[in-house]
């Protein structure tokens, strides 16, 4: 699986929070980290290139910071430019049809708020319809979005954790089923044994001792059925 | 009731629609257009000036076309820069609070579409959300938007009728009592006895009839429930 990791941010080099995520994925294999403010700083986007490069990945993700409820403005410009009429939707516009398609957001307020109630009264899911409604006209299977809200607030562990559900969310499969989990974590730490490059490596084992853990309390559970069954 | 008029359009001189609108407005009193793309063109919004012009108006109207759900790149650049924490939000933000804001919007596609079980899955409510929590997040009543489907198939009936919807939008109180409607009519038909400047005059006139058949029956109405009561 090849992923397209679209990335709006006007001042990216500032945000503590892009940079410690995108530090993380330097040496992943299939993943193409695409800065649009970078690209494009006189916002003049090469739209046959960008369609060129969205044909040839599998998933696309926009990553962003989640301001006035949305994406920054030259994620809009590219949308409005890129997605097409005959190229993303319309007659013959299926160049994106089967892709899968999520959102990476940096979050400036707690979670809590984002529900009827809170400060900012409507929930993610209803915030990010304009997105959905896109996914779905141009055919591209919506992902659940991976929001980190207030990432200057979490302690170390919590970011290491977040670092793992990041590094998922580009390259594991959609499917957060135990096996699946597990085939990702095995393929994780081949890259570790063989490369020892990441920096992060020691998270990679932690992470998956308490898979293995989760994995043995089931086998457990299973057990313990069975034992009452035939026992 | 001052009244601003914030339009977005990349390309507002080719728009028939926006034209179509703008050409009715022009000798309106109470109503500030600004056009966002006209007036910075290198995108370099001038923010002291844009809060003091917020600070002068009633009524807040974005007014643009709906592309990808949303608005042009300019409208958000403009909500990211110029509703700054401490202005529109945030301790002591609150220098919009109390206005109303609305949604003109400018739609490509059928209304019918924009349902459940329709081609673009959400309706305009859903879809507008980030708008609604804007006008939430800095204390504006919103106003029901006004959205203009498919105008260039509109006959020349329901363009004039949109019109007249649409200087209700700008200029009349928001409240849409039979009272209220002829108040603003009354002042309508005494513009064009003093200035007969305005083009679509006959048509206020014709509407003018239409708000005076319903006030009409609505009075004879009364009269046949009275007549029972005491009859």
């Amino acid at each position: 699986m090849k992923t397209l990791l679209i990335i709006s941010h006007p001042d990216i080099i500032e945000s503590r929070s892009q940079q410690y995520f995108l530090n993380s994925i330097k040496n992943f294999e299939g993943i193409t980290v695409h800065h649009l403010e970078s690209a494009y700083p006189d916002g003049n986007i090469d739209v046959s290139e960008e369609q060129k490069l969205l044909r040839q990945h599998d998933r696309i993700l926009f990553q962003f910071p989640f301001y006035w409820y949305s994406s920054p403005p030259l994620l809009k410009h590219w949308q409005d430019v890129v997605l097409e009429d005959g190229f993303a939707y319309g007659t013959r516009g299926n160049a994106l049809a089967g892709k899968e398609f999520g959102l990476i957001m940096m979050i400036g307020v707690h979670e809590k708020e984002y529900q009827a109630g809170g400060e900012e009264l409507y929930t993610i899911s209803e915030l990010t319809r304009p997105f959905q409604a896109m996914a779905y006209k141009t055919g591209m299977k919506y992902l659940r979005p991976f929001s980190i809200f207030q990432f200057a607030y979490l302690e170390e562990e919590q970011k290491m954790k977040m670092l793992v559900q990041y590094w998922q969310k580009l390259t594991m499969e959609n499917d957060d089923s135990l096996a699946s989990r597990e085939r990702w974590l095995i393929k994780q730490l081949e890259n570790i044994s063989t490369s020892e490059k990441n920096p992060k490596g020691v998270n990679v084992v932690d992470f998956a001792i308490g898979i293995m853990e989760e994995n043995r309390d089931t086998m457990d559970d299973l057990k313990i059925v069975l034992d009452q069954m035939y026992g």
